[in-house]
């Protein structure tokens, strides 16, 4: 893809946390702002001492904003945990860290949405007032709840996640509210535009970070029609997964623990698939599911390397565009 | 009052924030903990980024747990103040300061409250985490809030108290929902029970910190009406307020900047009016309005000056027993 073609489509990405954050950060660097579009996923949102938690979405603006702690993947850089320590002092949960300064956000966000405001609201004003110039948007105002079916019984996304450390092994997930959650109109007003340049699928947790997002009603029709096309980055890389239990689960869900099986996740959806360097050798066998590969350096470790793996994400993209 | 009448008969000190809260840590070391209830102003308490604050409950709960941040009379020791500087960073209001230890009680008592529990329920709760042995509760379950009437109009008591700084000149105050609010169901039961030895009303705000409490439905009636003594310790020693507006509004509501000026609001309804040695030459003044005086020491620097005066305070209020 070339400068001019960025400037002139839209993109359109889909990510959960960490690894796709690191993704839209690189894209939000080498791209015009007004021609991309960062949609996060909401199913890993939950309410914790009635606040509105939206870890995703954090990690997102955190990254864009350069706030991010690189360290823990979530939450901010130079932290501290005063507020925690008294919490646990009260007798309150302590399983979930909130950092001092990450919980400004999460007052704020509640409070608007308690007055009224939509979670895409809120991450607009967020955005803005952290200096972010790309869209950032929920999936959808709508809750949708992430539900991790495992040998312990249906454990909410975020006990599952922090609280039990991703230990129980996992049969499969429910997204609650799915099926009343409507896709974010303006996620739905890009995937039919004719300005639609590609989507990309950053490289995050398949099952809990993009599929909700897939699931939304409509999305997958829409994707299935658009003639721009759509490439997914390789959250798995030599069998594991960079961050997250991406790895874990799909050993204990009866997958391949490789790209290859990430690829078989995807089939049928995405055009174009990219992979590492160390991954070369399942090249063929992810082309035999039907769709183009693109062999890169996916592991993001400097701000070049997100900077690097977004533009030849784009060309890759723009090198299947079908129209 | 001797310690067997201490531990036959039940004290309620009414408290608002910092003056009230150092009487009644004396008080409660030096009685008998089943033996004194301790009942705080609500009517300061607002709500800010949906948070439910009480100032005058935490303030007490700080001194009895020894926590209070002995400088600024509000807030807990050693605190610090990212939550406050990332609120600025997100474009949040920051003119009313909470700590980062500070929040954990206010987020989990919004939290709780929000789940229906009662005021009285968290602030019972959370004195028990804090290894607080007498009963502190609220004057009520139900909302009470101070409006300051000013020359800019009225004020929320808050906005006038911190926001900005007493500033604005006094004309008088309401009390929004007093009508409606009933008192703590166990004041009042204390209030008619034959074992009530005394009622304390600490070196508070007379206008703000004790009317609220006299005000609700009924108190005024029962206090005319017990044959316990009460006791009120003077806020203003030598023309001054030892801390916060009362000598301010004093001035600006046309009343004598004194004790005297105290007893006179506190006439009709005090058996007993605690002074400082510095007001001496006011008590012929103050006994012609028809109470009792006891000159001490009422400025309260150590721990030993708190547990003196509320010893003192006992004394003089046993030496006025009507049966």
């Amino acid at each position: 893809m070339t400068g001019h073609a960025a400037s002139r489509e839209h993109i359109i990405a889909l990510s959960g946390g960490v690894g796709g954050a690191k993704l839209a950060l690189g894209l939000a660097r080498i791209m015009p702002s007004e021609s991309l579009t960062i949609i996060a996923n909401t199913a890993d949102d939950f309410v914790h001492f009635g606040l509105h938690i939206s870890p995703d979405i954090d990690t997102v603006l955190y990254t864009l904003a350069d706030l991010a702690n690189p360290e823990t993947g979530w939450g901010r850089r130079g932290e501290t945990w005063e507020f925690m320590g008294a919490m646990g002092g009260l007798g309150g949960e302590t399983w979930f860290n909130l950092g001092d300064r990450d919980l400004a956000l999460h007052v704020l966000r509640t409070n608007k949405l308690n007055q009224g405001a939509t979670l895409s609201d809120v991450t607009a004003e967020m955005a803005h007032v952290m200096g972010i110039h790309v869209d950032v948007m929920p999936m959808s105002n709508d809750p949708v709840r992430t539900m991790v079916r495992t040998g312990d019984g249906l454990l909410p996304f975020q006990h599952y996640f922090v609280r039990d450390r991703c230990e129980p092994s996992v049969t499969g997930f429910y997204f609650d509210g799915i099926d009343g959650a409507r896709p974010h109109p303006k996620l739905m007003r890009h995937l039919i535009s004719r300005d639609l340049g590609a989507i990309i699928i950053c490289p995050s947790n398949p099952f809990v970070s993009v599929d909700p997002i897939l699931q939304l009603n409509g999305v997958r029709n829409v994707l299935k029609e658009t003639s721009a096309p759509i490439v997914a980055v390789s959250p798995i890389i030599g069998g594991r997964a960079i961050k997250g239990p991406a790895a874990k689960m799909m050993k204990e869900l009866g997958m391949p623990v490789s790209a290859l099986g990430v690829a078989g996740f995807y089939k049928d959806l995405v055009d174009g698939f990219v992979i590492d360097e160390e991954d070369e050798a399942s090249a063929a066998e992810i082309e035999a599911l039907g769709m183009s590969v693109l062999i890169t350096r996916t592991f993001m470790q400097s701000l070049e390397d997100r900077e690097a793996l977004a533009a030849a994400t784009l060309e890759f993209a723009a090198s299947l565009g079908k129209h």
